[in-house]
């Protein structure tokens, strides 16, 4: 798995440039990359912190020295939870997210007064209490001795084709309906983080821009160009224009929404398409002449974010030479 | 993630009496568990050997004590790969797949003679040759000085509502068609390998089948008290009769065929559906009064070759405790 690092580069200040135009908060979500070298990068380019699904990701990257850190995510205090995000929290920054009074109130017990974010669902309807609710719960967790920092949301129904625009709509309805003086307003998916007018937003969270992947491109928000990481298959099997190339679901990921044309795509042959994966078979049909036994093709996979959590190891290339490794340190941190 | 070391053990020796049985020789397929300990049971109960998908797996299983390995994938012998292949088969009995004369020259070539089995494609249509020009390869490959052991094939074309009996019946004539008199005729899938009348294989090659998982339940092959591996996972919110536990794709994995219901089912409450799944987020739809915030929810993943992937290490329990813990030492060894 091959990382070009002039390609993420430009990814990174891209991003942090369009932030900072904006005059938002960029804190990016470290679960994409899972690595220390390049969350020091995203820092250095000005990322006020990082964001983390989980309390051993924000562990990992306050070992490796990052101290602001925001879980997004409305983790429940098991006692050994507990005990973790009391350790945490008394050596960095920390926010985690609530969405009900249930986890305002177990945390409160079970760790203490935490800052806190107010999760709101914009429409994705995942996790995250309804916008009118987030004032009640805001003065439900204040009560409890938690700092209430702000509101938080999601637009995860940007990932299909044509509904960015809507989705950044409702994530600044949703917003605004929630509490448009909140002390912070984040928001902000790779596809909707870029958008001229974020509204009521004063901080985004986008993961996939480091590296993007083949679902950014067929929704149009990038192109091959901006595809960082790529893995590279050797074709083991030939019928007609179908091959088989040796990188399967254990290094691709399975992702593939219902918008997908394949299971990743190749950055180099924009004809050709994954049509079937399996655990280490890859069968892509070219639109001419496929490439020989033996060849070597590059895929972008779907969704990067599940790609990277498969490997121990990045390959760090420049101008098609290797210039680096980077371990995935975070690999495999679900808890 | 946790394995019921009591039907761990049942599912492997109701499989190995299976196979003694019928008189086939069972060669289970170790991509499914990656794992030393579960490799040495299978040898106990009477499996011949290993097969294996990649060089990188038959390495790390030689190295735990396995003496006798089938690399099941047509193998492009990249120079670094043929060095690997050479240095293996000095120290194990190994065997390897191929599927075209380019492979059979490449490997004489680079590795040198070597055991082969030539693979047959019976109706998956991913790599192998037709039956019918089974013949040509094997006679072509012993003149390039490999051993050819017999042929192989994978009917993968099973994983389908009502298609197993086809696929074993295809399996069956795929292998008569190539060549009934080869010294190995193996196939063998989870979902085909325990038919009563296997027609013309001797070996057989299920994965899936030491742990099970929710594809095989909704498949009808085998019940949710044979799903020895689960993920345990926390109710974090809820919604009506909807919650979010805190397992997602990057430890269930994204795995999802067209048959399957859901992504992934709950084996203590079967009339539960995961209608959504993201990378740290089940949303689980309950068909009565779902389970409270904190509470503790099994899993069975859809596909649990892919999860197993996604771990370093496997809680083994029994009579609900733990009772050891087991390296996934294979996880992510995808060349």
């Amino acid at each position: 798995m091959a990382v070009d690092v002039d390609v993420l580069e430009r990814n990174l200040a891209g991003m942090a440039a369009s932030a900072a135009d904006r005059g938002l908060t960029l804190r990016p979500h470290a679960k994409t990359h899972k690595t220390l070298e390049i969350a020091r990068r995203q820092i250095r380019h000005g990322a006020a912190g990082l964001t983390v699904a989980t309390v051993r990701e924000a562990e990992i990257f306050a070992d490796g020295g990052v101290g602001d850190l925001f879980i997004a995510y409305p983790i429940w205090p098991s006692p050994e939870r507990a005990r973790r995000l009391r350790e945490l929290a008394g050596r960095v920054a920390l926010r985690v997210g609530i969405d009900s009074l249930e986890s305002a109130e177990a945390l409160a017990r079970a760790v203490g007064p935490l800052d806190v974010l107010v999760e709101v669902d914009s429409g994705h309807h995942r996790s995250g209490v309804r916008p009118a609710d987030a004032e009640a719960l805001t003065a439900a967790a204040e009560k409890l001795g938690h700092r209430v920092r702000g509101i938080f949301t999601f637009p995860g129904h940007s990932y299909g084709p044509g509904l960015r625009d809507q989705a950044a709509l409702d994530e600044a309805r949703a917003l605004v309906d929630a509490d448009p003086h909140a002390e912070v307003r984040s928001g902000g998916s790779t596809p909707t983080a870029e958008l001229a007018d974020l509204g009521p937003l004063n901080e985004i969270r986008p993961g996939v821009y480091v590296f993007n992947d083949a679902q950014q491109v067929e929704l149009g928000i990038r192109d091959f160009g901006d595809v960082a990481l790529t893995v590279a298959a050797t074709v083991v099997s030939r019928t007609g224009n179908r091959v088989i190339a040796d990188a399967g679901s254990k290094v691709l990921g399975a992702d593939r929404l219902a918008f997908a044309t394949g299971f990743g795509r190749l950055p180099d042959v924009p004809g050709a398409r994954i049509v079937a994966l399996s655990e280490h078979h890859a069968t892509i049909e070219f639109p001419d002449e496929p490439p020989a036994r033996g060849d070597v093709v590059r895929i972008a996979p779907n969704h990067v974010c599940t790609t990277v959590n498969l490997v121990d190891e990045l390959v760090v290339v420049s101008g098609g030479a290797q210039v680096d490794s980077w371990r995935v340190a975070a690999r495999g941190a679900n808890s």
